[in-house]
């Protein structure tokens, strides 16, 4: 079962590459682009067809190890 | 208007990342995680209240900087 795990910074956090991604577009001639986050999206194949299952394994390895709660958010989806 | 741009490698592109993120889980005691693909998703706040505008720039701007288009498939969704 395929599940995606979406990983974005929390707000007030600093995004320093969307800050660069910023700059360059406009160095680029792209006016008055606002603010640029960049976020994740961490695809996993996990060895279940069972949906609840999916999303709590997801959950953990978000937890474990593609999300840094302390400053980023996840989310898990399901396919 | 809020763009979101969805870069992710093309299908047969290795993803190191991903690889590395497997390698990562399985040490953690996931087992049997399949093949695991990291993406971005770049998130642009565009001066334009006309969604066909803001997606023909989120397609620009896509083609300039965010994405590499020789390794990278991108998709662009106006909220």
């Amino acid at each position: 079962m395929k599940v995606r795990v979406y990983v974005s910074l929390k707000d007030g956090v600093l995004d320093p590459q969307g800050k660069a991604v910023e700059h360059a577009l406009e160095s680029l001639g792209f006016k008055d682009v606002g603010e640029v986050r960049v976020n994740r999206v961490v695809e996993l194949e996990l060895p279940t067809n069972d949906a609840d299952q999916a999303r709590a394994q997801g959950e953990a390895m978000a937890r474990a190890l593609l999300a840094n709660e302390v400053i980023e958010n996840f989310s898990v989806e399901v396919e």
